[in-house]
């Protein structure tokens, strides 16, 4: 069995092996940096990296002992998201210069579990919808979906073992399922949020990229620096049901096999599976994410719109100049609906331990121009429930598909460890 | 009938004088700094001021057509939110020459609205408890009430008609309250967050300052770009329960000789009253708040704590490391409990329009070393519930005594039109 190359290795593996003294956080960082340069011409996933500050980072860890789960780990950040030193660039050219003077509240977390920074992540301006210059790792003719876009490009690339990424309608899942690794998108507020470029309060979520599970967990515990959410055991799901939604006819044939795959791959496996429909009553969900997401946003980017209004794009402005003119009787009734669904969903869910959605509508679209779309995430964001998305298969253009699996509220733990679980079954089934 | 002097003008009847060209924003802002000139060195309510670009921003309104409800109106800000140009010191020395580089999205909306910045009001530290400099106007050997301090004391003494703050606990009731001022902390997530430094994202509540409910609808009109929210009709609530919890003996006598006043008035003038003794379940969200805002804080401060722990007080490091220490099932078992009491309340508030609980156990303690105890303030942050406290009557020492009054989840509008009828009433029969 030969040795996988360095910038392959996971993140845990990487720690464990830096405090056991038979690898140097420096070389890791070395092989790292090498393999963005020989790739970052063609997938441009990184908004600002700073070589040598990077590798004084991975000197030093290499001089203290290990002081937490990830020593001397380098991670990514998408670049909305304030590290000391390094520009925020947002995406927009507004921002372009702007040094933050201190990290955000995750970013410190972090680095108190010995995480270091590598650097800045392509995001889309201001993590909405007008998109960077990163392409999908395996072709790059597609896109590698977004908002996250380099966060998650860089660690499908080997680039990282670890970004970070924030959701505020799919920004998480769909590019992780796009570029075929492992997309956590925790409960609402469950990863401090201080220092993160807002877009809409009420669904901004931070989330993780790692090709594993169990690397996502190890994050999701540093970033919270909470013990319960480190991986634990693989926990076998008793009942996983298929939960549908009015946009249903969205799911390409590709994806509806892989769904179809997995189902008969878990009852195989002596998971209970079934279908639930969603009441029409969630119908309206969709649009009412619109209306918040518009309503909120407006007011969040009001400096930018003030100040610079020539630097946004057509796109971007035209979601402030909506948001804007929105009913404020519209957006209330939208929080209501939320609100509604929420408790609606606290019963549906009762009996069954997760439910399974696509991560996508299908593998990523060809073209730079989009970065696919939300349909199937936004309800999970905008009811704010714990998602993570798995590799499954792959399409007919050979592109990954992402199956999406959602626990309930506030249930990260217990989503963390039957994922666990499921990434092994799909593994051993491929 | 003599004229109040200018700098005692409220802020909706001084921009209708400057939009009808009777009055100059010029004059506003020098006869504002003059009084600041001559305050000042007692009530200590300003963290940064600076009295050149505040007459700049006054002369550049006034060549300018009146383009919103508070054109040319000068306002204070709390020092934890974002100001361009002006340091965002958050009561720390971590922060003291930290230059704001934006607008916070609430700061750019007050100015979309016509509004100025005048400057930055003292906050405690990080918005806890650690005191600043703030005295009480009315007698400066009594604190005024934090964290909001200088934001509450500036307007009570006529140095600005408009102020900023925030209440994570009882940060704005409470110093409005001793005050003798309308403090305003709107259903949570109300007025945009962006640019205002975290301390618990939970409960973090941006809300207003001013000496009239008038004023203060019209400001959080201008924060939210919501016509809904500005100043309607006076509306007589057709009932009012006074609210009892387990901590109800900490009411001193001054408070309560005010609300059996306030009950007979309320009574005389035709609205219902009744008594409403929280049920037993809502006991656990005194500890219930602090472990959530312990565990929240610690996290988003821990930037701080890693970079500088040797800048903290004892009182915040205090806090960060309890927030640190504590189980994270504690953390989420109060969680938990507060969305159990927010559907209780929802059921409790069925069939009543406002009610009514102390702002404050009673007068502005003696001495600068506390701002006084949130006993009374935190359940309706931690509820997220939209609260109001008016003037009512004085205490023993001669010192303000605020009545608050509580609406159900979202019904702002319908506070302030009740808290309108309210005041005309209180102003009636002092």
């Amino acid at each position: 069995m030969s040795t996988p190359p360095l910038h392959q290795l996971g993140a845990r593996a990487a720690a464990k092996a830096i405090a056991a003294g038979t690898l140097r956080s420096q070389a890791l960082m070395e092989a790292l940096l090498a393999r963005i340069d020989a790739r970052e011409p063609v997938v441009r996933a990184w908004a600002h990296l700073d070589r040598e500050e990077a590798l004084r980072q991975a000197r030093e860890a290499d001089t203290r002992a290990a002081s937490g789960a990830l020593h001397g780990v380098p991670v990514g950040w998408k670049d909305i998201i304030d590290c000391a030193g390094l520009p925020t660039g947002c995406g927009s050219p507004i921002h372009r210069d702007r040094i933050a003077a201190q990290d955000a509240g995750a970013v410190a977390m972090s680095r108190h579990a010995g995480a270091l920074v590598l650097g800045k992540t392509v995001t889309t301006e201001f993590a909405a919808s007008h998109p960077g210059p990163t392409t999908h790792p395996m072709n790059p003719a597609h896109t590698p979906g977004g908002s996250s876009s380099g966060s998650a490009a860089a660690v499908a690339d080997g680039m990282v073992p670890l970004a970070i990424g924030t959701q505020t309608g799919g920004s998480v899942i769909r590019p992780a399922s796009f570029c075929g690794i492992v997309g956590f998108k925790p409960s609402h507020g469950l990863i401090n949020r201080f220092g993160v470029k807002q877009l809409s309060d009420t669904f901004d979520t931070v989330g993780t990229f790692s090709r594993s599970v169990e690397d996502a967990a190890w994050l999701v515990s540093a970033l919270t620096g909470r013990a319960d959410l480190a991986p634990a055991q693989a926990t076998r799901p008793a009942s996983i049901a298929l939960c549908r939604d009015s946009d249903w006819s969205e799911v390409e044939p590709p994806m509806l096999a892989a769904i179809e795959q997995a189902m008969s791959q878990l009852a195989g496996a002596g998971v209970q599976v079934r279908t639930l429909d969603l009441p029409p009553s969630f119908d309206g969900m969709g649009e009412a994410h619109k209306h918040i997401e518009y309503f909120e946003l407006a007011r969040a980017l009001q400096p930018e719109y003030r100040g610079a209004r020539e630097h946004l794009s057509a796109a971007i402005r035209g979601r402030i100049e909506t948001g804007l003119a929105l009913p404020p009787q519209a957006y209330e009734a939208a929080l209501a609906l939320r609100q509604d669904c929420q408790r609606q969903m606290t019963d549906l869910l009762a009996g069954v331990d997760l439910l399974l959605a696509p991560a996508a509508p299908g593998e990523a679209p060809q073209g730079l121009q989009s970065t696919g779309k939300a349909t199937f995430n936004r309800l999970w964001t905008a009811l704010g429930l714990p998602a993570l998305t798995l590799p499954h298969s792959t399409g007919a253009r050979g592109l990954p598909l992402g199956l999406q699996f959602i626990a309930g509220a506030r249930r990260d733990a217990a989503l963390l460890s039957h994922a666990t679980w499921l990434e092994a079954l799909f593994r051993r089934h491929p």
